[in-house]
C-alpha cells in the first residue's frame, strides 16, 4: 500500500471489512472509506448505534422508511408474533393470512376506489407492476393503441429498467438510455407553470397514452420540489376526463411522511388515483415491503377465464410476505393509536419555524423547500467549491446527526415521531455544519 | 347473486375476504375461488396450516423459496436476536454490521472472484442490477459498443421490465413487448444443441455483448429443463475466451436445490460467472432479499472519483435489511452444520428411483424431468382435455399435498429438508391425481 492511500484498515476495520464485500447503493465505493461512513449495529428509538458505540440521530429515517422509529416494541412483538405462525407463504395461486388482513385494513385508507392490491418488496417494483398493469389494461379491453407513459421531469421512480424509463434523467441514468423505453415528458414542480403544461399534454396525447405517473405533491429524489394540492387536483381532473389512468407514486410520500396518510389525500377527496405505489414507510421501516394498489375499475379489466390471456402474469416469490405483512398491519394500527399525523403536522410547523429562522438566512443556502417532515435544503456553494452537499453532511455526522445529500441538497427526513427537541438539535448541528463548510472555503 | 355463480363466502369466507382486496400475482382472479386455494395461517416444519386446520406439505416451498422448513428455530432465533438490536439501517453511503457479516460469508462460498455484493429485495432486481451492472461495466470502460445481451430461449428471469426483456416469450409477455429491449437469443436446454448454437452466437457477437444471462444447469421456470454440466462449462469458457460478461441466474437453483450450493459449481471449479444473481432460497424462505454478487474485475469497474460517473447509482431503500441479512446468515451456517447439501443428493436419488417406478409409465405423462430437489413432470393430456396440471394438482392438494403447475407441467420443489417418507407420500399422492384426472377424461 503506497504512502497516498491511506490504510483503510486503520481507518476502521469495519470499513474495511465492508468494503471488502459489499457494494453499496449509490455510492462510489473508491470514496467510501475517505467519505467516513458508519457501520449500525443496533438502535433504540430514534438513535442508530454503529460498531464503536457511537450514537447518532436517524435524521434520514435510514433512507426514508423509518416512521416510529427503530426498536418499536410493539413492532417487534408482531414480527414476533408471526414468526410463531408462518414467515412466508406464496400468493402465487393461495392465500396467506396475514396478508388478507393488512390488505384489508390498506384499502380501508388508501385512496382508491375498491382497491386490490398487488404486493412486492421493492419499492420499483411496486412502479413495474404499475406500468405492467396500466399497459395491459388497455390491452385487454382491446384498446392496443394506449402504450404510452406521461412522466414529469425531475421525476424519480426506482432504478429498474422501467422504472428508470419513466424517471427522468440525473443520477447517472443516461448511460442506461439505449434500454430505456421512450416517455412524454412535460416539466415537473420546479416550473410553477407545470400543472398547465401537464394538462395540456393530457388533453393532446389521451388516445395514446395508458397512464401518466407522478410523484403526488412532492418530487423527493430531485431535491423535495413541492406542488401546490390544487395543481395536483387539477391535473387528477383532467386525467379523469381525458380517460387516461393516473398513477401516484406515494413510495417516499405514503404513511403520514407529508402529515396526510397519502400525500394524493392533500388534493381533496375528489382525487382517486387508478393506481397507488407503495413502499418505504409501509412496513414502518422494518421489513422490504412494496405494493401496487389497484382501483376496481383497473382491477377489473383482467378478470377473465382460468389461465386465459386478460391475467396479469408477474408476481414475485416474496410478494406478500407474511412476516413484512404482520409488521405493516401493526404500524397501520399505530400510526392511528398514537396519533401519529397530528404530531407530524404539529413537528413540521415548529421545524419550519426553527429552519426559517436559523437556516434560511445562513450564507450558502439557497433554498429550505418542506412537505411535512420532508425536507430539502438547497445549498449554495461559492463559486468553486466542491462536494458541499457531502461536507455538510459529513459535518453533521461528526456532530451525531446522521444527514445524506442528494447533490447539494441536503435531506432532513426525520422518524415521523421526532420531538420537537430532537429536531431542533438537528437544525443547530445543520447550522453549525452550513457555517464550518463556508468558513473553510472562505479561508 | 345468479344461480349460476357459487357463492363464494360460502365456499371460504377467508377466500372472500381475501378476492375482495388481495391481487394475486400469476393468478386469473376471477377463477381464484373456484380454484379452491388454501388461505395459510401457520406451519410446522414442512407442513402448512390453512385457517381451517387443515394440514399440506409444502411441496412447492412456497413457491421455491423454503429451504429447511417452515417455523426453523434456528432461523427465528436469528431474527429475534436482530430485532433486538436493529431491525434496518440503509446501505447509501453507511454500513450495517449484519450485511458485511452475511456479505463476507456469502463472498467464502460463491463461486466468484473476490465477491462484492449488491443487496436488494426481489429476485428480479438482482438481475435488473446485474443487467445494468454489466451495461455500465463496458461504457466505464470506455468500450461503448457493449450494448447487447445473449440469453437463452425459454428462459425465464423476472417480470419486472429489464428482466422480462431478457426472458423469452410465455406467462403472457408478449404484450409487453413495446416496453422490452431487444436481446439476441440462442435456443435453450430443450435443444440438445443449445451449447454449440450459444457458442456461435458468443464468437459472432463479442464485440457488441455487454453479456450473457443463464440460468445454470436447469431452465426453471419453463418446466425445469435441464442442461449438461459439460455444455455449461463449455459456454462459460466462451464467454471468458470472447470477452463477454457471463450473468448466471441462480434465483431459484441457488442455495443447495440442486445439490451443490450452487447450480454453477456443477460445471467444474473452472466455471467462474462474472456476476451471480441470488435470491428465494437466500434466507431460507424467510424474508425478502436478493443479491447480485460482482467479481472483482467487474467491481473494480466502477472505482472512480467520488460522485463520478463511473459509480453505479442505483440503490433501494432495503437493500442489506439487517433482519434478512441476519437470517440468511443463520440459514448458511446451518446448510453447512446440518450437512443439507449431502441429504439433498441423497433423498434426490431416492425421489429419482420413486418417480421411475411409480410415475414415468403413467398414461398422460409425457416426461419427468429433475435435477436435484427440482422437478418438472410434463403431462400429455388426451386431445381436448383442458387444464390438467390445474387439475392434477388440485387433485393433489385435496390430499394434503400443496403443489402448483407451470401449465401443464407439475412441480415438485420440496423443502432441501424433506425426508424420503414425506418425498414418497409426494409421489403416491401425486400418481394418484394423474390416475383421477386420467379417469375423468377416459369417461
Amino acid at each position: 500500500m503506497s504512502a497516498e492511500t491511506p490504510s483503510v484498515a486503520a481507518v476502521d476495520p469495519w470499513v474495511a471489512r465492508d468494503v471488502a464485500v459489499v457494494w453499496h447503493g449509490f455510492t462510489q465505493m473508491a470514496a467510501y472509506p475517505g467519505n467516513v461512513p458508519i457501520t449500525v449495529e443496533r438502535a433504540e428509538g430514534r438513535e442508530l448505534i454503529d460498531v464503536r458505540g457511537n450514537r447518532y440521530f436517524d435524521a434520514i429515517s435510514s433512507l426514508w422508511v423509518t416512521t416510529l422509529g427503530h426498536r418499536v416494541p410493539e413492532l417487534d412483538a408482531a414480527v414476533i408474533d408471526q414468526l410463531g405462525r408462518v414467515a412466508h407463504a406464496t400468493l402465487l395461486g393461495n392465500g396467506s393470512r396475514s396478508v388478507v388482513e393488512f390488505a384489508e385494513a390498506l384499502a380501508a385508507v388508501v385512496p382508491v376506489d375498491d382497491a386490490h392490491t398487488v404486493f412486492a418488496s421493492d419499492g420499483a417494483v411496486a412502479i413495474e407492476q404499475a406500468l405492467k398493469i396500466a399497459f395491459q389494461y388497455w390491452v385487454n379491453r382491446g384498446e392496443p393503441g394506449h402504450t404510452g407513459f406521461l412522466a414529469l421531469g425531475d421525476g424519480y421512480h426506482g432504478d429498474t429498467v422501467g422504472a428508470l424509463s419513466v424517471g427522468d434523467g440525473g443520477f447517472g441514468t443516461s448511460v442506461f438510455d439505449p434500454l430505456r423505453f421512450p416517455v412524454l415528458r412535460t416539466p415537473g414542480y420546479a416550473d410553477p407553470d407545470w400543472a398547465v403544461k401537464a394538462i395540456a399534454a393530457i388533453a393532446a396525447n389521451a388516445g395514446t397514452l395508458a397512464a401518466m405517473i407522478i410523484e403526488p405533491l412532492v418530487q423527493g429524489a430531485s431535491g423535495i420540489l413541492v406542488a401546490d394540492p390544487e395543481d395536483l387536483a387539477a391535473v387528477g381532473r383532467a386525467c379523469r376526463e381525458h380517460g387516461v389512468l393516473l398513477i401516484c407514486d406515494e413510495v417516499a410520500t405514503g404513511f403520514g411522511r407529508t402529515g396526510k396518510l397519502f400525500a394524493s389525500q392533500w388534493a381533496g377527496p375528489d382525487f382517486r388515483p387508478d393506481i397507488i405505489c407503495l413502499g418505504k414507510g409501509i412496513s414502518g421501516g422494518y421489513l422490504p415491503l412494496s405494493a401496487t394498489v389497484a382501483s376496481r375499475t383497473v382491477y377489473e379489466g383482467f378478470l377473465g377465464e382460468d389461465l386465459g390471456t386478460a391475467t396479469f402474469y408477474h408476481g414475485h416469490s416474496y410478494g406478500g410476505n407474511a412476516l413484512a405483512c404482520a409488521v405493516a398491519m401493526r404500524h397501520l394500527q399505530l400510526i392511528a393509536e398514537w396519533k401519529v399525523l397530528d404530531h407530524v403536522v404539529e413537528v413540521a410547523a415548529h421545524l419550519a419555524t426553527r429552519l426559517d429562522q436559523l437556516i434560511s438566512g445562513l450564507s450558502g443556502v439557497a433554498a429550505v423547500r418542506q412537505c411535512g417532515l420532508m425536507v430539502g435544503i438547497e445549498l449554495a456553494p461559492p463559486a468553486g467549491a466542491e462536494r458541499w452537499g457531502r461536507r455538510v453532511c459529513a459535518g453533521s455526522v461528526g456532530r451525531g446527526v446522521l444527514l445524506r445529500p442528494l447533490g447539494d441538497v441536503v435531506v432532513i427526513m426525520p422518524p415521523l415521531t421526532s420531538t420537537a427537541e430532537e429536531l431542533d438539535r438537528v437544525v443547530d448541528v445543520l447550522a453549525e455544519s452550513i457555517r464550518d463548510v463556508w468558513a473553510e472555503d472562505a479561508q
